[in-house]
């Protein structure tokens, strides 16, 4: 029987004898290796941190402290350690484990996790919450340095320095966010990284203090001054915060002690942890950006197979040539240059690439002030983290009409990382955003077509918006406002985006019904004048839009409000969307079929506006 | 003739004697007294900053050099100095000078200001396109110790330190935010502040140096060494920001040798400056927040006419009451605590009161912490300044559904403020977060029920709405979705919140036109299922929705959606609202005259859809 067999819940660590840790941190690497490499995940930030969630669930409980990750992609250990090893090979499948914190999954989960940056104000309200309420528990949060270059985190570290709230905000500091590491901070840590070890001299000191526990009031004013002997102030300090390490962080026993001598402090404590993304793993750790979020791959070699073409690389590839052409195109990453595809565009035209770090909110207005003195940025950005500029993106952008171009990939449903990932939000958010243009593209031909345009033609805010993946049948290229892609008089089918091949496939399953369904592609979402569709649904009396977006500001429903306004209305309507947004994980084709966007549920759907259905 | 009078540009105050230059200090600070006692505006935050904006003016030419303010509320001294002196009586009226930067007004404002915290990362911006395109000009960005609180300043502190950029950030230190300076780094910045002048010794020093203009090597390598004696290290120098300061911010000579002094550095620099808010002005320096926007008053003696009531403060006394009763209620404010009617609430119940700083991402992420861990958060906000956590607003609180309650203030046209200010996205962004509810209250009455249901009996998350401004003929209350107001026949208008008391005269002036109109007053815009507007339609036919906000998500749009979803359209429809959502600046009046909101435009516009226009 393993050990990790006998640990059920978080006390269950606490059992362990000290020669039983490293076993249970090698069964944890194991599985997390062994596991990632059949369903994908995060493999390099999960294997850095086995070490110090075992320590964490040395010191605290999970089921009553709160533990809060950020970003939530290195909480696997955690997940197996608190009752879930078993279901651990479900990961990220449909109907398993979320490969993020999920508080439905169990207590132990204190909260939502997938965007980065934000654990410090969620432990800092857990924090008041618990004083408030006169409650016992602990709270600590988890946050990586990559984390720290969003304003999100520095917001949370300066209100917490000045809380007062008793709390362990544990700095996971592995040099290396998603990408590399860019910014005033990074570079800060780097030097504090350098310093000598400061806990293990705690640790004697503490041990040799404990011994006369009556003199609390010297004891601490030594402690002070020890402190400032030995600790240079840092940008942590400053702010208030008591700053504890730097520790190692696959140092078990150092790590525990670090923890729960920050945890008995009772103040604002920051425990900077050092640990190496990928350890124990020699692949993974040789290449940690690599297998920071892999697909499957070989858990003995690290191989993985070769990478199909796709969106992103489509993108960046488009880009490049844009930058060659014209010397004004500059490319932001917010720290993604891989998954956006960037990473030719930063090789080829170093002074043009700005990788920005975890900062989509500064990405945006910075692209402001490029685009207003004459350069052409283009920022590609994951939809659902886009989210976090929309204010930038009205207020620095739209308001005075600048040329700014948003790559939005990852737009539609994403997959297996799920709730916190799906960009199903940008249609309605970016609707309302004044002036801006919003290109679909299909296929990669549409994609570089409409990049081109977005780049060259248009002037002012602008986003080109394409899904994770590859493309399909759809691989034509147009760049009107809508095409028609099939005649027919029986209803009218409208959508944009990947979800035009799994309309081209609706129009088949309906023909073998018997239905003759015209269907609209829209290329530009927005502004649109909806006049195809208008068109044909003066001939044809029966709408159905199907999209992978939430309902609020779909484009379903601009379309209906626009033919209300023309004085004209469907005799049938069916709108196919994925209501208030929120979608599990899974594959897109298990949560397209959940959702009724597939295409036999779309025929499905079809027939029965026709009145057709069974 | 006055100083003033001969300043047309900006090189113009480079052609000023030294001893002219107090002058004209005393000459543009009578102006903003005068002129804002009449129009109101930014009064304590202008007097404060008439030196610093001289100085830069004796630095840069902002006809060509880039002068990025944040907020912009500091901005009148720059727009007098830039050839609009003599229109600066028009000052935030209709058609008049704008209170912020507006690029279209003149090419001295470098970009668009009005929210906080962005400079840095615009200015950036600005720097990397001068150099990329070898232009030759300089760039500062001047922001307040306030902004430093929002995370955006962060990410664009640490990515410029980062970025080699040749430019210089005056960090305009006036230990005052908006409301009192809270958080970590404003306790940091109270240290730096008690430091001894460093800009004199440099003064001396590069005075001494300058004599020996060979020695540029052994120069700076003194000037790094007696740096590391003077200077402690501190946060921004962590960053790899190039410090200096503090220096006083009313002495102009000192001032500009410093301006000078960094711009010549070729480094990103940060320049520390001591301001005085309220500076020149008794009552104003006597009390800098309560002369932070005021309206008019007695320039003489400060007096302002009684505060009339409004909803801010409506809210404030009906959170008061419920955290009375209910000892798990919570207010939470960026910053805003007098803006949005919390200093009693402050006052009364201290411990639960939280000002985060101007930090309104972070305040939706702490509520979901404080939500999560059972206390019921109530964040007060403006509209326009709530954009900035929309990504927190779905990840942190919707995806869970957490109980965080949402007090969005200045919904709607606010008036002189203008552009950046008004809150006309909120109803189409907030419709989109999942499960939110929206409550639309439209007299004081209403606030406080809506606020009470939305308190203690919902569960998820939920936002109540409400203008800038007092009530008006309205003072009902209902708690039902939908409201029938006005029982008619030829034709159905809708609206919500405050327009209402425009929509009641609408329907007399249509009455006193033989038009019988029905009206409803939507109380909860979502959920809403328009069961009311549907049953209204079928009987009128005809539909006219009204509202402040932009067009795109916008109410009328919904309902339209949702008649057609239902399988019936009007046979006319008229959507009156905001358009693209960008509007000027002036009286509330004035703009909604201007688009077409106001009650004799309804009534026309009603009538026209009748057929029985002119």
């Amino acid at each position: 029987m393993s050990i990790l067999e006998t640990i059920h819940r978080s006390n269950d660590v606490k059992k362990l004898r000290e020669e039983q840790l490293p076993v249970l941190c090698g069964e944890l690497r194991e599985m997390i290796i062994k596991t990632v490499s059949k369903t994908g995940g995060h493999l390099s930030s999960n294997l850095g941190t086995v070490e110090l969630t075992v320590a964490l669930h040395r010191v605290y409980n999970s089921e009553i402290d709160r533990i809060v990750f950020d970003v939530g992609h290195q909480s696997y250990s955690h997940k197996m350690i608190t009752g879930r090893a078993q279901q651990f090979s479900t990961l990220r499948q449909f109907g398993g484990l979320s490969g993020f914190p999920k508080p439905y999954e169990a207590v132990d989960d204190a909260c939502i996790a997938g965007h980065a940056s934000n654990a410090v104000s969620v432990a800092l309200g857990m924090a008041r919450a618990r004083s408030r309420l006169g409650d016992k528990y602990d709270v600590a949060a988890v946050i990586g340095d990559g984390a720290m270059s969003g304003g999100l985190a520095y917001e949370g570290l300066t209100n917490a320095a000045s809380s007062g709230e008793p709390m362990v905000i544990i700095l996971n500091d592995n040099n290396m966010s998603i990408s590399e590491n860019v910014g005033g901070t990074a570079s800060l840590l780097q030097q504090m990284r350098a310093r000598p070890g400061y806990i293990s001299f705690k640790r004697w000191y503490r041990e040799a203090l404990s011994k006369t526990p009556k003199l609390y009031q010297f004891n601490h004013s030594i402690k002070e001054w020890i402190k400032s002997r030995v600790l240079q102030e840092n940008m942590f300090t400053e702010m208030g915060l008591y700053y504890l390490g730097p520790v190692d962080g696959h140092d078990l026993l150092s790590l525990e002690t670090a923890i729960r001598y920050a945890r008995d402090m009772r103040k604002t404590v920051l425990l900077h942890v050092l640990t190496k993304k990928g350890k124990g793993c020699s692949y993974a750790s040789r290449e940690p950006e690599r297998y920071h979020g892999p697909g499957s791959f070989d858990p003995v070699t690290g191989a993985m197979p070769a990478a199909k073409p796709c969106f992103s690389t489509a993108f960046g590839d488009a880009l490049c040539e844009l930058a060659q052409k014209e010397p004004r195109v500059t490319a932001i990453t917010a720290a993604m240059s891989a998954g956006t595809g960037l990473d030719a565009f930063r090789e080829r035209f170093p002074d043009r690439f700005f990788d920005v770090g975890i900062a989509e909110g500064h990405s945006v207005s910075m692209a402001a002030g490029l685009a207003k003195q004459g350069l052409i940025p283009v920022f590609a950005v994951y939809s659902s983290f886009l989210q976090r500029a929309y204010d930038m993106l009205i207020h620095d952008v739209a308001l005075q009409g600048l040329h700014v171009v948003l790559g939005v990939d990852r737009a539609g449903l994403v997959g297996s990382d799920g709730e916190t990932h799906h960009g199903v939000f940008d249609v309605s958010y970016l609707s309302s955003v004044p002036g801006m243009s919003i290109w679909c593209p299909a296929s990669f031909a549409e994609l570089r077509e409409m990049l081109r345009y977005a780049v060259l033609e248009e002037t002012g805010p602008v986003a080109v918006r394409y899904p994770r993946g590859g493309e399909g049948a759809y691989t034509d290229s147009c760049l009107e406002e809508e095409t028609l892609l099939s005649e027919g008089e029986d209803l009218t089918l409208v959508c944009y985006g990947a979800t035009v091949n799994t309309m081209l496939s609706v129009v088949d399953r309906l023909k073998d019904a018997g239905v003759c369904a015209e269907l609209i592609k829209l290329n530009r979402i927005r502004p649109n004048r909806f006049a195809s569709c208008l068109g044909s649904l003066k001939k044809t009396g029966r709408l159905l839009v199907a999209e992978e977006v939430c309902a609020a500001g779909c484009i379903g429903r601009q379309l209906l409000a626009a033919t209300a306004e023309a004085g004209f209305v469907p005799q049938a309507v069916k709108l196919v969307n994925l209501g208030d947004g929120v979608v599990t994980h899974g594959s897109v084709e298990e949560l397209l079929q959940l959702k009724g966007l597939d295409a036999d549920s779309i025929a499905r759907a079809a027939l029965e506006l026709l009145g057709k259905g069974e």
